[in-house]
C-alpha cells in the first residue's frame, strides 16, 4: 500500500500502529523515531522494528506516509524539524485527540506539497509505552479523519484505507465537529474522573487507606480512567480548553441540581434523574458501543 | 449451618445469595418472598427455589436467619409486617448500602429477641433482577457487617461465617464508619457518573446521536455505572444525604480549581493534577482491588 511509512513516537498508540501495519504488510519499509532510548531499545530487542532512526529528518526523508503519535505539545517542534526533509506529496497524519489548535500550527508553518490529514483513532488503554501496545488495538474502533477543506481526494482515500485495513471504522468530520464531540465523549468524562479521584483522596490518611481498601464499589473504575498518560491529557485540556470549560460549567449546574434534590430529600426528583440515565445506556448498547453483558468487576483471583 | 433461611426480595443480590446458599448447602430449608410475581415465577421455573411464600409472615415464621434484600425504602414496612411472626433469637440482616438511617428505624420499632445485624456485600453489577444473579457474585468481594453496640457475639460469628462461606471477605465496622467510607467509594462516584451522563446528553439531538456513536472514548464506562437500579440509588441518596452532599461540595470545589487551570492554560497545574491520580491507581492495584491488566474496551465483536 505504501513504499515507506515513518512513525514518530512509538508509545502505546504509535507502537500499536507499527505492529498492525507490520502484521498486515502495508509497507515495504517502516522507519521509526522516538526520543526515548528506552522505547527504541525495547522495540529493537523485541524485534518489533529494527529500522530505528536517531535523526528525525533521516526517519522521514523517503516516506510516503508519516504518522505523528506523540503528545500534542510536541507537534510544532517535530514539524519544524522535518519540514525541509519531506518527499513531494507525502501524506502527513497524526493520532492526537484535539484538532483545531493543531490545524492552526500547521497552517502557520505553511507546508508545501504535503497532504496534511489529521487522524484520531478512538482507541487506547490507561497504560502508556510500547509494552502496552497491541496490533489489535484498532479493531472495530472508530477512527476520525479531519482533512482540511482544500485537501485532495486521493490521499484521503489512501489514509482511510490504511485505517480500515488495520481494523478501524472511519468517519470523516471537520476539526470543530471533532473537538466538540470528543469534549463530550472523552475529555469532559476524563476531567470528571480525575476530579472524583482527587476529591475522594483528599480525605485524611486513615480514611484514605479504608477508601482504597473498599474501592471496588464504583471508585475503582474512575481510578482506571484517571490513570492515563498525564502529559497527553495536559495537552488535550490545553488545546480543547474552550469546549472543556463549557462542559465543566454545564456539569456543575446539573450537579447543583442533584445536590438540591439530595438536601431536600426529594425522592421523586432523584428517581427521575437516575431513571433517565438508564435509558441512555440502552441507546449506547444499541449503537454497538458496548455490550449489555454485565461487568462483575475486573479483579481476577 | 442454619435450619431455615428466608430471603425477602430476590432481585440481583437476593437471588445471588439464594443461589450461593443453595450451592453451598448452608440451610436445610430456604424460603423466599418477593412482591413481584414475575420474579417468583422466574425462580420457580428455573428451579432455583420452589419454596415461594405468598405471605411474608409465612415466609419468616420458622426462620433462624432472615435476609432482607430489597430497596432501603421498603425496610420499615417489611419489618412491621414480620415483627410478630419472628422466631426467638432469629438473626435479621439485610444487604443495603446505607446503615445509619436503617439503624434508627429498627431502633424505633423496638424488636424483641431478635439479633439485628446489618450486612452490606460490596458486590453487584449494573443489571437488576434475578436473571442477572450469580452464585459467584460474592467471591473475593468485601462484605461489611455493622452490628449494634449491644449485639451478642455468637450471632455475629454465625453471620460472618455465612458470608465467608459464600466467598466474601468480611470486615466489621460501625454504621457511621460504613456510611462515610461508602459515600466516598461508591455513592459520590455514582452521583458523578449519573451527572456526567445527564450533562453530556443535554446537548441538542443531532449532536447527541454523534455522542452516542463515539461514546467509546470514556463516556461509555460512566453510562454503565449510571445504568444501575434507580430505586435503589434514590434510596441510597436519601439515606446518606449528609455524606453525599458534603462529597458533592468538595467535588465542586476541586472541579472549579481544575476549570481555572484549563481557562488559564496552566500546563504545570494540569500536569500536577493528572499525575497525582496516577499514583492512587497504583495503590488500589497494590490493595488487590483491581488488576493492572489494561481494559481494551468491553465491546466484543
Amino acid at each position: 500500500m505504501f513504499d515507506s511509512i515513518s512513525i514518530i513516537g512509538c508509545g502505546l498508540i504509535g507502537s500499536s500502529i507499527l505492529r498492525a501495519i507490520k502484521n498486515k504488510k502495508l509497507a515495504k519499509e517502516i522507519k521509526i523515531f522516538d526520543h526515548s532510548k528506552e522505547v527504541t531499545a525495547y522495540l529493537k530487542k523485541e524485534n518489533i522494528c529494527t529500522d530505528v532512526s536517531s535523526d528525525i529528518r533521516q526517519c522521514v526523508v523517503n516516506s510516503d506516509l508519516i504518522i505523528i503519535a506523540t503528545p500534542l505539545s510536541s507537534y510544532k517542534e517535530i514539524i519544524l524539524s522535518i519540514k525541509d526533509s519531506l518527499k513531494k506529496d507525502v501524506i502527513l497524519t497524526d493520532t492526537g485527540s484535539v484538532k483545531k489548535e493543531v490545524m492552526k500550527i500547521i497552517h502557520n508553518i505553511n507546508l508545501k506539497d504535503v497532504h496534511w490529514i489529521p487522524s484520531h483513532p478512538i482507541a487506547g488503554t490507561e497504560e502508556s509505552g510500547p509494552k502496552a501496545g497491541q496490533a489489535e488495538m484498532f479493531e472495530n474502533r472508530w477512527c476520525i479523519i479531519s482533512p482540511p477543506e482544500n485537501c485532495a481526494e486521493q490521499p484521503i482515500k489512501k489514509l482511510k484505507t490504511l485505517w480500515e485495513t488495520i481494523g478501524s471504522k472511519v468517519k470523516i468530520m471537520t476539526p470543530a465537529e471533532h473537538d466538540e464531540i470528543l469534549s463530550l465523549t472523552s475529555h469532559l468524562p476524563h476531567a470528571i474522573a480525575y476530579n472524583i479521584v482527587r476529591t475522594v483522596m483528599s480525605v485524611e490518611d486513615k480514611l484514605k487507606q479504608e477508601v482504597i481498601q473498599y474501592s471496588a464499589g464504583g471508585l475503582r473504575d474512575f481510578t482506571r480512567i484517571a490513570a492515563s498518560n498525564p502529559i497527553m491529557w495536559r495537552d488535550i485540556f490545553l488545546d480543547n480548553s474552550e469546549n472543556v470549560a463549557k462542559g465543566i460549567d454545564n456539569f456543575i449546574e446539573r450537579l447543583n441540581e442533584l445536590k438540591k434534590a439530595v438536601n431536600d430529600k426529594n425522592g421523586d426528583k432523584l428517581y427521575q434523574i437516575f431513571n433517565a440515565t438508564k435509558e441512555i445506556r440502552k441507546e449506547i448498547i444499541k449503537a454497538g458501543q458496548d455490550t449489555s453483558k454485565p461487568d462483575f468487576g475486573r479483579k481476577k483471583d
